[in-house]
């Protein structure tokens, strides 16, 4: 008789962002003259740019002719695409080996399969308030969680509890949902840390285009021997706008070796069984992001959401509200005024100012008092809810 | 201190087509004048139909709008895929929710990560010879793999044994690599034994549209109560030459449900936790292969591969040599002549013929002495190679 892996039913039930579409939903119905701005869901708005459409275009044309037509690819990605991300890696001091580079459909899938390397008894340290798919995957595991508290005393940058053991951890940086960027000195006390403790640091930079302020790193390389301790996983949605053409990397170093066993050969059994490589249209796009031309693209994308940003926390600042992110950043994470709850501030905005976000509760007991915006809207639309934001806050 | 997955270390490594990239490699170097034809792996060849080179172009120009613009799509899939699949499903007899569709990126990863719902004390059932995905992804989990064979005596079609207790079943039909077909009736027996072991199918359909003798099932659906106890997973690789595109599709009924558990709630759940979707461009490009026109323009595509199977099943008649497939199936399953064994065969084909297969044994124990080859390839080469075999067998 089958089986079920049980560990699925401890899962929480993750209504966050459909309870959110219900409460905006029935909102509308009754008052269905209200323009709702959305302020909520970390989505891209800007089309993709022209150098991604016409690499694009020149790649369904090479599918359409048996001269140029592309069958299955390598399923670690295609070498014209890694070697453009370790050039890409090398301008800010990070050397890659192409084979430490492997393409995927995502962050978020490579982020939960690389659990398929561990074994089920290690224990897993989650900052908390946090992106939900940290915790979730190692339910669905079996894996023991802790967290470490990401609050304002902390400036919501959790280091190490040198007395916690631990053996995978999990850091975000720029932080999803508070915003928040580790520096050098903070890096180089977790790469000690884990080197000490023996554990693996899972790093999550899919936000790393984002930082604008000169020092802060933007790859864990950067620190000193992170190699030996970090896998770092990357993508392309918030960078290049490919949230909906997905394409996402993970690097794993070939010096990352726990008790003779090397994790990138290991990873890419894992990938050449379980996974059969990224659709090559879209790698050709992604190929022109590492362009200079597409940097520059990249870069202006980038500028507009940041000055959404910007003009939100305007508002906040002028209003004295306690606020982490909205630099170096696309999210911005605000105490929520009057120590109101997540929830009941999600509902004044709602029905004060027509404008959803997202209920900072819904990542983490930590969370609670906090809401998340972003700067993921039309500037058009982003200055009329700050003009919102300042009549009623 | 991180724990490895130890059983990353039991796998086999699979060096199959490594291995004949070597040899092809160092024979081409030796003869330089020589055209090698390869017939081994499965990969299309023909470039992607009209109207899909249409869809993607149309699909490029929605990215490159801001009011067409599409970010983060539903994880299990647009709707207006989900619906074309469904009405495919109708024309043979199946009705389908949409909701028990799930849009994935290939069959290779769905049919590898829907293990993650199932405990690690299942039994699998798995045929010999096989796809060696099935085994591996189990191997990696941790279970337990019993086989049966796959072997002349029950022409390739291995029946379930009623006294032999198992939870997890693969079947592969047509399959890979022996190109053999379940009838409806052999289905029933399946369908019946899982019920009764209250067991799990794990349909592999993706050679589905390969099927052009009357009264085959194209779907384990077909037989009734298939929804009480398979999940089905196909693919647009072969049938529409999607393998450098990728997408594929898991169908798991509503009604599969295992001690009060609803499987298509939990796939549901793995999915929205561990992946983000298929691209935009690539789904809709899908949506018009399950058109009349791009079904036409699939059906020719299919039937130039079926020509090259039977140019080569011709020849093989001609010389008394035993096989299975090449009907209903570009796979083509040949017994070595004169007692060779599969990597004899191998070399004498690349010697003599400079023609590439591949070989039996790579696919399990009872492969030995047996080869494989496809009708992937053009037909002037496979004309070639013809002649070529003629000459030598």
């Amino acid at each position: 008789m089958l089986n079920i892996n049980k560990n699925f039913l401890k899962l929480k039930e993750n209504y966050l962002f459909s309870d959110i579409a219900k409460k905006v939903k029935e909102y509308s119905k009754e008052n269905p003259d209200k323009k709702i701005i959305k302020l909520g869901i970390g989505d891209v708005t800007l089309p993709l740019t022209k150098s991604t459409i016409e690499a694009l275009n020149k790649a369904v044309i090479d599918m359409s002719k048996t001269e140029t037509f592309k069958g299955y690819g390598p399923e670690q990605g295609y070498d014209f695409l890694r070697d453009s991300i370790s050039k890409y890696y090398n301008k800010f001091g990070v050397k890659l080996d192409t084979n430490e580079i492997f393409i995927g459909d995502g962050a978020k899938s490579d982020i939960s399969n690389i659990t398929d390397l561990f074994d089920k008894r290690n224990i897993v340290l989650v900052p908390d308030p946090v992106y939900p798919v940290y915790v979730d995957t190692n339910i669905i595991n079996g894996r023991k969680i802790k967290y470490i508290d990401s609050t304002s005393k902390n400036d919501f940058l959790p280091m190490p509890n040198k007395k916690q053991k631990c053996d995978i951890i999990y850091l975000c940086s720029p932080n999803n949902p508070t915003g928040s960027v580790y520096n050098k000195k903070q890096l180089e006390e977790w790469v000690e840390y884990a080197l000490i403790n023996k554990a693996i640091i899972l790093y999550d930079s899919a936000y790393h285009s984002y930082i604008s302020q000169k020092g802060l790193p933007r790859s864990i390389y950067e620190v000193k021997n992170a190699e030996k301790c970090a896998i770092e996983f990357c993508s392309l949605s918030k960078s290049a706008g490919f949230t909906g053409l997905r394409l996402g990397y993970t690097i794993v170093p070939n010096k990352l070796i726990f008790k003779d066993i090397n994790l990138n050969k290991l990873w890419f059994r894992r990938q050449s069984t379980k996974f059969n490589g990224v659709s090559y249209v879209v790698q050709k796009a992604a190929e022109v992001v590492f362009t200079k031309k597409g940097q520059n693209e990249c870069k202006a994308m980038i500028e507009y959401y940041m000055n959404n940003a910007e003009i939100i926390t305007e508002v906040l600042k002028s209003k004295n509200i306690e606020y982490t992110g909205g630099i170096n950043s696309p999210y911005i994470w605000l105490k929520c005024p009057n120590s109101m709850k997540s929830w009941e501030f999600f509902d004044y905005l709602l029905h004060e100012a027509n404008i959803v976000g997202t209920p900072g509760s819904g990542f983490g007991k930590n969370g609670e008092g906090y809401f998340r915006l972003t700067g993921f809207n039309s500037e058009e639309n982003t200055k009329e809810a700050a003009q919102r934001l300042n009549n009623i806050l």
